[in-house]
Parts: structure tokens; C-alpha cells; sequence
């Protein structure tokens, strides 16, 4: 860390803060310049609370120099970490695509999306059974009922299931049901429930928050790495802006800043981040382009009908168009994407 | 709701929409213009999936005209909403002042801390048992025994405490000790807990997240107050901008923005929205000066020692002078401000 | 036009808003809800002072339904433009790639610059000469001297040269060198400059300001189409958020919006939005994915020397590795991207 | 600057950059950390081109520690500015209030806002003859038919006037008729400008561009200051971000934050960052209370004709009140705000 001291800072001022270093077992160096006065510290300046110093009497400012978070970062681990489930790779060379409905509707409905999906070549189903929405007069999500369609529809698909987990309490309920479990953007920094998904062992997608730096989502990351969860994987899904004109602003360039400061596998969802149907394979393709590990994606058979972001929803056949699209730029970017066997003879029903 | 439909939308598609609308027991008034159709729905569009519609073919977008929500609206209630404490009314014509520590440290700081700031004029003691942190390797509360040392604190000084939840959880422990729950800004789209806290008695102070719209605001308040709980209080404490010289951005025309569309009190948090000691004066007089019911400000005796944010708590004494200044303010703007009896006097000790 | 009226609005107030509708030669709708009463207008509303009505005593809001941009949009004019300048085309089904260092500095650099970037398939040579710079002790550009030698660059290679215009007073200077005009993102609401670049005859290249919507954006073009300047090109380079790993976060969702929304051919300039040159490559391939018609991106052979903005230039070798990359994205989309004809035996030389 | 390298870093690579600093006259100070390795240099910055060192190899970033701006800084001039202007003060313990409608529309209607206001206490005219308007089909400003209505205003007031100035061609015009040359939030950065009303000797009021941070604003003000004219004037007028509930976000923290780091006077205009009526008044007051130096207010008489900016005008009786109000809180945080000699005899009608 480096200490900034304000222009005619007292020499016991400056005494007090170079004691104050050493008592936190560091060790200052007091560097006497032109117009300021800087004391590099020494160490592993995490054992010490930025806060205490800036409010020392004195002090300017202190820049920390070491990232905040330790085992999410490629420094701790260099190579890159791939999340296996049910026998599928997430991170490494393949490119793996998750794809259904935003809410888990009917059992019906869930399984024909499922099969569909399947058939263009995903991997993994999600669907929400717990919906977080942001008036209390939506949907809410079918509950433990619909873990059960989920499970019912890996049954018949064979592909694990993602959903989100919301509440603590859940977690065992959820533990019966899903392959991997989300933390969604509103809950990025809900730490008691990041606590919570960090001591089982299923994997978790931890989504970042609409507001949150890459740096936070980082650290949200760490909470679950640290409570002994290794197996996380980061979701790129837009953040706050201005513009209007799409529901968040993915942020694309989050996938090679993530892929340079963390091991952890990257994940873009295009759908929630751009709300509107006719924005997803653009930004998916764009995704791809831009190193992304695998993609989310929203597919329902009757976006009209849907009980929850129907906006954003791609009918199944331009799901199946997508991705053969994003399988030329998995190509092209020296990656590989499953096209699913009967994707391939889909156009001959 | 006003449905816009996009150029060369077929008449065939139109008749659809119209009876969707029609189905969902609204009437549709279409209007055709020379450049765009506009159907114009009467009646309660709340019963109405927005996203339904947009999803249809031919709809360009679809404009809500009522507000989202209802139970916090003015239109619902007309007359400011008082919320008791102990004998404390927030909202109305009193300014009430909340201070106290960041995190609850050691039983005699509190109580120091606490009767401090009653003498200068507080009524209501805050402090952390349980933190939110960015880090996991941040102090994180001290728990329960936190909550023990804010309930000692009440009774050495009488004044009620506030303090934050953070797990649904927690509930129990909470409402042995709380006179006031918090719900954090990283929690304020933490639907769960916003159940719970609804489902209970306790007044409940709800902090604006830090990109949260207002009217996404208001939706969480919303459930609040849908799950059975008026007493619901809300705080705004800065959003998050470009601008880094301040830790966010306190947006003050949240205050008079809040007073015209819901009858529930404003607090205004100036300690957590600068991030820096020597703003949170100006901008404590600045939120009483725009209209604010209240104020919560981090005061602790020994910044530079502090477990957390150091970086804004004032020391008592500036707190005292603050709430003379504060005094002032109020009086300017038509409100009263109580000062504390031994206040008065604070000047001859 | 929808004009949402205030509940408890008179029948005087409403009769008064229809008359002032009337009178700007357009026809209202009333509509009566049950919580609102609503006033839809027939007819061009771009003849309307948005702001006039909502002035107006009982008007609570009013929505637009008409965009306010005319001569850019898709509407108008459905199929793409294409801008052709010295025998290139910008938009269409080519994808054009705009490269050269940040600023001029060196007629010999330049040159040197020019020759390597021909090789590896950019079409078009960028280079500053006059430098919009946040701080008035940075390099401001060569000035006059600079547009000489960016001419002398042309005559060696062919490319047809971009520059920036800062000031109205430079436009002849300007219009003797330059092959396209650049208006600069902080200069994307300079009205004044709008006008003449609109009003003179080259080629237009308008920047995305900082805080700018899309909106915004189309009617700053709309400035200059309206000035009777049809050739236009637009450019997203990056918008201004929270987020401090990026200098600003790319916006590639603007592409595909802004197809959609106009005619104009849409350039993506990784460089300036990134600020990172590791983050360029990515970032330019997604550009491609999303659907840009071309790209523009800073080449310096030594960018620990450059003049400006070294942080995000390339060398000249990872660019022509770049540009094959990027010519593989251009063929899975389905369109082209020349490579130059030195640049496909560049491995051998 | 504090340089901090990759972990890896080479001697040499280490060696190379110490050189780079020692040939720019600086002096490098090495400290060899546990995990990472920082050079410090001594001495003034300034002289360093900061991107040339973030490229040189072995670099991880570069932390400036001196801020950018020198002339406007409260280092270089530890007392505040105060701005004359015939008369007026700008600056110091008086509370300045400039007021007027958004654009200057007919004579008459100008001088009898200018006798209103007068009598209300303002003490400077506002009004713009030129108009920088979002769409080229909106009102542009009369031009120098408004500003010779100004003047006559001013004639017949006595008030000084302040306008706009859109483009540096303008500037012996505005020459003639202007007190203040307002340089607007849009051309903050327009450098050309910002030296063309550098190198004259009116007063220029310099507000801060919608996504300008602190620090630009400063550079930009330095850019006028470092051209030759120290009577500069400060203006927040809101930010850009997402909430969408008023027209900008007034960033008050600004007020404070920039009293303490330059000794430029500090003016707020709330009217153009809420952009509703309603919220003008308590966020006056707020600004005052955080300690601005003065106000820019619209008022007209007729807000739901004017020709620009109707939405957010004041009465000029609603303004009258306001000055009372303002005056209340102007004597609360120890300043004067003058409320002119009619003014106060207006609550004796």
C-alpha cells in the first residue's frame, strides 16, 4: 500500500503513522518528494485495514497495491479451472451453452423446451422454480414444484439442470434437485447466502451485480471460494447504465478482464442483459468473439405466454439457427461447441 | 397502458392484440395515426403482464401509465405516515437523528458512543452486529453478542436501536434486541428477506440499493408493506456513479421525489453515501434543507481504530456541533429538531 | 403523443389541454380510466413542444410515441447506406478497418505506420492532428503540420486518410487533407461544429459522446444529415459507467440497436474504449460478431513513445494478427474483410 | 507517481524503466515487496507522460499521486477567489443568485422577468440568446437579436447579464453585450472554446459536463485559467445516471468536494439538473446548505409557452417566495444572500 500525506503533515503526525505500520507488522518506507510526502508499505498489506489509516490524522490517502481477493485470482492459481458437472466441462476449450425458459411454467411445457434444446445442441437446461422479481405482484415462481418438473425434465433429457437458489432456508430442497445452483445479480452481494453456497459442494454460477465492479464480483466470488466451495463460475449479465434502449448494458469486455485476473470459468448471458428478443444472437455471437466460456441463453416456446421475460425469449427454431451461427465463431476463434447429434440433421425432421 | 404498434403491423395481428386485451377483462381503445396505431387500454393494467404484450407480433412497445406499485403511493394515502419508536415519531414534522458506531466493537465504546450522542441530541442509537462486507476477509460483526451490548446500550441511554438483518434467519435473534431493522442497500432487492421483515412488527428501515431506481425503490418497499407491515421507513444513501472522488453519489432529489410519490418517511444517510468525515456535514445539512424526516450519521470516538469506515465517522465532538448547525437548518426550513437537554448546555460543560 | 393527466385534474384543465392540441393543428383523443384519464394525440407530434404540454396545469406526464430523429432513421430511408471514399466502401456487406496511431507525430512514423496497416488489410489510414486532450499541459497534435503529413501518407500508400476537427475555424485546413471528417465523442453535442461538417460535402464520422443515449447520438447525426450532409458514418466507442478496469465500457449492444433504428453504417472502435491494448483484440473480434461494419483501431510501432494514448495502441504485428482473426469472425457472419494483398504472404516475407 | 510491476518482471525490464525515469529528470526510489515490486518516483510528475510508462513492458500500472491541475488548485491559491462583476461579488460569504428564463424569447417578456426577479433579489440576469438543443428541429435561440434584448435588459436593471456561447466564432459579439460568458455543460469539453474565452477578460461560469468527472471539470477550468483568465466560476448542474425520475442526478457532494480542492467559486443551477418545477425550491436550499457560492435558477412567467426548458421554469411569485426561504437558510450556515430592496417588504403586501 502507499500512503499519500497531506501537504504540511507534522513530523509527529507522520511519526505516528510509520509506528502505526510497524505495529501491523509492516514496514514503512518514508519516501520525502517535492510537493508530497509517500510511505510505501512493505508486506502483505491485506493484514491491514485501508480504512484505520485513512482516518489517521494526516494521511491523504492510501492505494492498495495487491488485489483484495486471493484464491478467485490468476496470480493464486495460474492455470485455468474447469467446473465439471455430470460429465460436462465448463471452462477449457469447450464452449458450453445453457439454455431454456426464465420460469419453470408447466411440466409439459419444460420438458418440450428441454428436448428442443437439446436437439440445437445445449448442454445444460436452466429454468427458475424461485423467481426473484422486482414487484411482490409478479410471478414468483412455482417453488419446490417446479424443481420437481427440473428434475423431472433432466430425467428425460439427460442434461443437468442450473436454478437459482434465493433463500438460505432452501438449500436443502435445492441440493435434491439442481446440478448447479445461481445466485442471481440481485443477490451478488447477499453474503450470508454466498456463505452458504460456499459450504456444499454443488457448483455455483454466481451472477454479477448490476452495479458491481469487477473487483466486487471478485471478492463475491472469494466469499464462496473461501467458505471451501471451489467450484465457481462467473456470469457476465449487463450492468446499470444510462442507455434505455436495452434493459443493462452487457459489459464484454468483463470476459477478457475476468479471464486475466481470475482462473474461474466465464459465462455471458446476452438475454437478461438486453431484454429484447432481437438483441440475444448478435450479443451472443459477440460473446463468443470476446473469449466467453459459455453463454445462457432464454428459449421458450410462447414468449407471449410467458409468465416471466417473455421480452427477451428466442422461439426454439431461432435458437437452433443461433447455434449453428455460434458454433462458425467457436470455429473461428479456435474453440469448440456441441452442436447436439440431432442438430445436425435438424433441417431434415 | 398505451401499446405502440410497430409500422405495417397487419391488421390480422392488431385483432390478436385486441383481444388479449379484451381477454384479460380491459377494454382497448385504438387509435390510428398517420405515422403509428396506439391502442389505449382502460382499466387496471396492474392485471396485466406487461411483458406479454411486448412479446406479441406486431407490438412495438407498451408504455405503463400507472405506477407499479400501490400500498407506498401517495395516490393510496395521502396523509404522511408517522412511524413510532419508543415514544419517537419519524415522519411528520420532527427531524429525527440516528447515530452511532459503523459496527458494534466493545460494550464500553457503545455505551460511551451512545450516551455522546444523546447528549447531542440523538434519538435513536445505530450500530452493526452483523456487516455486510465486500470482503470476506473483512471484520464481519460481532453477532449476537453485538446485539446484547446495543440492547445494554438502550438501557443505559433509553434510546432505541437500530440495527441491520442480514439473514431471514436471524429474525428470531433480531426481535429480541432491534427496535428497528435495517435492511442494507446490497439487501434491498433481497426479496426474501423483505418478506420476512414484512411479516413481522418492528418498524422497518429500508436503505435505497446502490442502483436502484426509485422506482424500484419503492417496489421493495412494496413488499414490505404487502407482507402485513406499514411501519416501513426509507433511507437513501447515495447511488453508484462514474464520480470516484465520493464513495457514491448522495442523490438528494430522492427527498422531495419520494415525498410526492409515497406518504412513507425519508432518512437520508450522508455517512455511507460520501464515504469521507469532512463531507458529511454539508451534506447532513443539505438533506434537512431538501425535506429529509431524518438523518443517520456514523459517529465514533476514535475513527482511526474503528472495525470499519473509519474513513466517515465523525468524532462526538463534531457531532455535537454538527447537530447545533443542524439545528439551525431545520429551523430555516420549518421544522423542528430536538437537541437533547444536557445539548444545550454543551458549550459550558 | 400520449399525455397521462394528473388524477383529480378539472374538467377546465383538460379542455384547456385539448384546446392548446387543437391549436398545433393536431387531433385529441380523450380517453377516461378508472385511476387516470389519458389524452392521445393523432398526428405528427414532432409539430408539438414536448415540454409546452407537460407545463401545462393537470399534466402529469407525457410519453412520446413518435422518435424525434427523422432523416437517420430506418423509417426513412430503409435500406443500409453505404459512404463511399476514394473507392472504399463503408457499410454494405464489407467490413472496413480504419487503423493508424493515435496522434501524428513523425512524418516518417506515419509513413512507416501507413505502409505496415496496408499490409495487414486496413483500408483506411486514422491519425490526429489536432488532439482533444482532458488536460491543457498534454500533447495537443502537430496542427496543420500533422494534416500534411497524414496527406503525404495518402500519396504513399492510397489510403484515404480520418482526422479529427475540434474547431469550425479548421474547416478549410480540413477540407484540403482529410478523406473523412471525425467528430470526436466530447465533441458529439458541439452543435456548431455539427452544422459545418453537415454543411460541407466529405464524409462524416460523429463518436458516441460519453453519457450519450442512442437517442441523443441519432439526433446529433441528424444535425448534420439535416444540414445537408447524407454521409454520415456512426461510431460506439465506449460509454462512461462505474467501472474502472475499462477507461469506459463498450456498448456493443448499441450495434445491433442502431442497425435497427437507422441506416447508417455503425464502426466499433475497441481502442479508445478499453484503454488497454491486451483487451483490444477481444473487444474488436466481438465488434465484428455484433455486427459492426467496420472497426477502428490505434497502431503505434512504439507505444512507449507515443505521443498520446500508448496504453491501448498495438504493434504493428499483433495488428496484422488481429486482422486475420478478424477476417475468420467477418466469414462466420457471413460478410468480408479484406486482407490486403501483401498481408496473405506477410508469414513469408 | 508510484509504478507498480507485473509479478515476473525481469531485472531487466526493471532496469529499463528505472532509466525511462531518470532520463525524464525524475528520481526512482525501488522497494521490493513480497508479492509485488514498486518504484516511487520523486520529484514533479507532471513532467511524465503517464501512458508512456503503463506501456512499457514490466508495467502493471502507474498510480499518480499529485492531482493533474495546478492554477485552480487550493494547493497553488490557499484563498478563495472572489469573481466582480460591476459590482457583484461572486464568491466570499455572499450567496449569489442568478436567475431568468432558459432562452430570451421577446423583449418585453424578458425585461419584465429582469424587473421580477430584481425585486426578488437576484442580482444577475440569465438567459440564452444561443441554445444548444438535443434536435436540430427545436428552438435554436433568437441569436444576437437575444443578446441585444439582454442588453437592454440589463439597461433598464441594472442587473449583469450571463449567456451562453456556443462557438468560438461568437466571441466578439458576446463581447459587446455580456457581464459572464456561460460555457455550457455540453462544450465543458470543446478545448477550442475553452482557450477562446481563456484569452478574454470577462468572467466565465464553466459548467460541469453531464459525465465529467470532478477531475475533468477541474482540467477543464484549468484549460481557461492556464489561457490567461483567472475569473473563473463553477457550476454543478447534475450527472448523468440511471434514475430516470428527474432529468440529471445534482451531485451536491460536489459543492464541498470542490470548495476543498480548488479556490474557484462554486455555483449551483438546480433547475436544469432535476428538470421539474417542483424540485427546484428544496434543492436550492439543499445546494446553499452544502455551501455553494450562489444559484442559477429559471424563472418565467409563463412556463407552459416558453420556447425551451417550460418543465422546470419557476413563477415569479414561487421564485419570490423561494428567495425568502433561501435567505433562511443562507443565514443559517452563516452567509448573506441580499433579497433586494423591494424584496423585503413582500411579506407586507
Amino acid at each position: 500500500m502507499v500512503i499519500v500525506l497531506k501537504p504540511g503533515t507534522t513530523d509527529r503526525e507522520k511519526d505516528h503513522i510509520v509506528q502505526k505500520i510497524k505495529d501491523a507488522g509492516l514496514m514503512p518506507h518514508v519516501l520525502i518528494g517535492e510537493e508530497r510526502t509517500v510511505i510505501a508499505i512493505i508486506g502483505d498489506e491485506r493484514a491491514f485495514q485501508k480504512q484505520a489509516l485513512t482516518a489517521l490524522p494526516g494521511v491523504e490517502k492510501a492505494v492498495p497495491i495487491l488485489s483484495p481477493y486471493k484464491l478467485v485470482s490468476r496470480e493464486f492459481k495460474k492455470e485455468d479451472t474447469i467446473v465439471e458437472v455430470n460429465g460436462i466441462k465448463i471452462g477449457g476449450n469447450n464452449v458450453v451453452v445453457m439454455a431454456g425458459p426464465c420460469s419453470v411454467e408447466t411440466n409439459d411445457l419444460l420438458t418440450s423446451i428441454a428436448i428442443e434444446i437439446k436437439k440445437a445442441g445445449a448442454s445444460i437446461l436452466r429454468g427458475g422454480a424461485f423467481k426473484p422479481r422486482t414487484s411482490p405482484y409478479s410471478f414468483q415462481g412455482l417453488g419446490e414444484e417446479g424443481l420437481e418438473y427440473l428434475s423431472e425434465a433432466r430425467q428425460r433429457t439427460g442434461l443437468p439442470i442450473i436454478t437459482e437458489v434465493l433463500d438460505p432456508r432452501d438449500m436443502p430442497m435445492m441440493a435434491k434437485h439442481a446440478d448447479i445452483l445461481q445466485v442471481g445479480a440481485r443477490n451478488m452481494q447477499n453474503f450470508k447466502l454466498l456463505e452458504e453456497v460456499g459450504s456444499q459442494s454443488k457448483p455455483v454460477m454466481l451472477k454479477r451485480g448490476l452495479s458491481a465492479t469487477i473487483k466486487e464480483f471478485l471478492l463475491s466470488a472469494e466469499y464462496i471460494m473461501s467458505a471451501g466451495n471451489p467450484r465457481v463460475i462467473l456470469c457476465e449479465r449487463g450492468i446499470r447504465t444510462f442507455e434505455t434502449q436495452t434493459r443493462n448494458t452487457l459489459d464484454l469486455s468483463a470476459v477478457p478482464v475476468l479471464k486475466r485476473l481470475t482462473h474461474l470459468p466465464v459465462i455471458v448471458d446476452p438475454s437478461h442483459a438486453v431484454g429484447k428478443t432481437y438483441l440475444v444472437a448478435p450479443m451472443a455471437k459477440a460473446a463468443i468473439a470476446a473469449g466467453a466460456d459459455g453463454l445462457m441463453i432464454e428459449v421458450h416456446s410462447n414468449p407471449a405466454e410467458a409468465f416471466c421475460d417473455g421480452d427477451q425469449a428466442m422461439l426454439p427454431d431461432d435458437f437452433k439457427q443461433l447455434m449453428i451461427e455460434l458454433d462458425r465463431i467457436a470455429v473461428a476463434v479456435g474453440r469448440t461447441l456441441s452442436l447436439g447429434t440431432p442438430a445436425s440433421t435438424a433441417s431434415t425432421p
